[in-house]
């Protein structure tokens, strides 16, 4: 089974961050509003303009993303966790 | 009697989730504020762009899709129980 | 006397639902908050664009439509009871 | 003294409904909360576009229009109540 | 001294509407709540579209105009106080 | 060192009112809740088109503006307290 | 490891204002709710316009910039606390 998101939406795994720092010192909750990482699974096909064209998603399946704690829908899809969310919603990918 | 969709609407039928998790033990409603799942009946013939162009959607009927569970307008067509949403609302499709 | 409606403006005449279920049992207000059923009187000459194109509209006079409880503004013409609405409101139209 | 509405205004004179049923019962207030009958008296020169071009009104002097209780604004010209409202809050025009 | 108002602004003095009624009686404020009248002075170069044409106003300098009493910002210049506002404040333009 | 504001951005200099009227009288402050004058220091490129051309602003350094009490951002540069507003918020040009 | 912000996007990293006047006096919070100063990091590819065209960014890689003192979000990257905003966040460049 997969799942095609559609337009400019794409499909990601979180990537839970440690939650302890380098010291091993746990951090508290109110200390992570921070913008999460995620890995993308899927892409949709592309943003559509207001022409009609189809925009491709600059983001692809794979890439290593920031996002905002608050972005995207909660799914479960086999039996996985996920999330369904815009490219806009996406701050920048992580490379190398 | 069938029914067109105007647009960029499509005619949906929720399925249900199984209320049970595989080990058979009932979920709280709570716990199920998740995308639901449902089957596309029939689609309308598109977007019109502000050029006035008509986009064929990218849905089309029999696609099994991911909602957000508030989405769509419920409506009772032959005695069923349908919805009819804009493809905006539809999240991904689930191939396979 | 006809009403011809401005731009993308339909005028509606309401079809009530049956008050009741087939088996004859009557269905109480608060169960009838669905979508309405209506026929297509006379419709606007269509949807003027960004740039001043003229659309014509997808519903036609005689067309049996789907429409939001709360779509449209009351009138009274001729005696009858109608409702003036933008295609916009349209949900779908109910073919065969 | 003429008054030259500006690009897609028209300066309408309201037609007062007849307060009385034909069987001659008043109708009292609340009952009467339907879009108002008036006779257009002049158009400004059309809608102007996002690209710039004007496209001339649909209605025209003379015209006997339908329009919303609350439309427009209300304007003394000449000792004449009358009311200066967009071409977009005209609901249709009635003929014959 | 002069002000030249920027793109679709206008420069604008009031004409205080005359506190009695042909017979003499003063109107209390309450009854004045009807649009104003004032006298262009000058008036911008002109609305920007987005495609960043400029397109000339199509009020000029000397008109009467009608405009909402709440409409524009007040400014004293050399003295005499004045209105800028936009153009699509102005409802229209009182010839003759 | 030189402030380059971006896009339809300008950089302005508060010129403040006399306190006093030509009399002599000090204005109380609720009396000057007026349209502020301002020199413009520099401005950016220009206004960004949805086309994504861009169009150099009408406003230009040295002009003599007027603009609301509230536009604008405060910000000290070599310690001057300055203002970066868009053109937008400017409603003229005071010249001569 | 080197981060990519998306499409308009840039990252920042903020500089400090000092906390001391030229005199060595200490200014209190409430005294520095001015736009600040930051560094630019790395820029995303530019602004995608309605027609899916890019316009690149103005700003660019090392351009010292003012922006307002809540823009962006803050994230961590590599133990330092950087800014990612979006362009229009940016008022202006400190050049020399």
């Amino acid at each position: 089974m997969t799942f095609r998101p559609l337009h400019d939406r794409i499909l990601v795994e979180r990537i839970e961050a440690e939650e302890k720092t380098r010291g091993g010192i746990i951090i508290p909750d109110t200390a992570k509003e921070k913008p999460q990482e995620g890995r993308v699974i899927s892409v949709g096909t592309g943003t559509v303009s207001d022409k009609g064209d189809v925009r491709p998603l600059d983001v692809k399946a794979g890439d290593k993303i920031l996002f905002g704690k608050w972005s995207g829908t909660e799914v479960k899809l086999e039996g996985k966790d996920l999330l369904i969310m815009k490219e806009s919603d996406v701050m920048g990918v992580i490379e190398g």
